[in-house]
């Protein structure tokens, strides 16, 4: 199987960060200032991040450029998410700020597909909300381990730990080969979208 | 106290409608596609709701000149209501769809300014989620009796009803006069905003 020609600039344009820990490899789509990339530990399957590719913290660090190309980027990639998973509507969500549940001081917002019924094993609808913050938690000292192979049980960063349930049950990080196999499959569906 | 200037350009620029609700008189900023109003049930003082003027369901549905000024909007407002509430992160979330939890057909981001500890007596960080669910449904619900004077208890939008003892025992609906009251403030300290 040859590299998605998007995947090759993704390489050559790299080294792409998320805070302070390298992703390159796990980016599936790029703009002039915003990177798309799949996730360490999906609350469902298709669930993504979009972020600008400058390391800055709080949506206000925005220029209004990097703004409107974040979430044009958003849209797409959504769009397209939607499609690939079969979904029927969209989580989106920003937590901008330790104090809103961010644990990787870089903006990031959350693309997840949702469909009738996908959470009604885990408690219902607003699963996916307490989901998103075990996920916050173990993304970030995961990430810390620098290899993504499976260590992400315990507790998140800074002793955060809710909804052990749900995480430790079910959610385990995935494999490097397992992540970037869906970063050249998503690439590819990037390729398909229209522009606009 | 006289009328701020941005009102009276809303007021001549209306009817401005979520959904099929009317809710002119409760909004505080007006931008060419896009419009921020305060909240019937505010889950915590301050958050405010951001819609495109075009009154569409999904994201997908924006163009892309319309999703720039929306997301800009919120980038603006944002930074207002942080520095007015005395905040220090901000959730942001859209529900996109029906199976993600949206009640009223609109486009609409939450934006909830947040401060350490804020939801500790309602169970933690995590609550605004879990409240954010409870607020969609009775927002729908209240706003259709089309006063939003204190008639928002019971059942949400198709009957879905969360999280009742956070819902019932510490949100009221709130008095048109408070609204109104809450969008002549907003006005003016977005009036103070620069537009960077």
């Amino acid at each position: 199987m040859s590299i998605p020609p998007s995947i090759s600039t993704i390489l050559k344009a790299g080294p792409i960060h998320f805070g302070p820990f390298l992703v390159t490899t796990q980016v599936f789509h790029l703009t002039p200032h915003s990177y798309a990339l799949v996730n360490l530990k999906p609350i469902l399957p298709g669930h993504v991040l979009i972020s600008p590719r400058r390391v800055v913290p709080r949506v206000t660090d925005l220029t209004p450029t990097e703004t409107s190309d974040l979430f044009l980027t958003v849209r797409r990639v959504a769009r397209m998410i939607e499609r690939v998973y079969g979904a029927s509507s969209l989580n989106i969500a920003i937590q901008d700020g330790a104090e809103a549940g961010q644990s990787v001081p870089h903006v990031h917002a959350h693309v997840i597909p949702r469909r009738r019924g996908d959470l009604d094993h885990r408690g219902g609808m607003d699963a996916v909300y307490e989901m998103l913050d075990g996920e916050e938690g173990d993304l970030g000292r995961v990430f810390e381990k620098g290899d993504g192979e499976g260590e992400g049980e315990g507790v998140g960063v800074g002793g955060r730990r809710r909804f052990p349930k749900v995480d430790d049950e079910e959610r385990k990080p995935r494999g490097m080969k397992e992540m970037e196999g869906e970063a050249w499959m998503l690439a590819r569906e990037m390729e398909k979208e229209p522009v606009d």
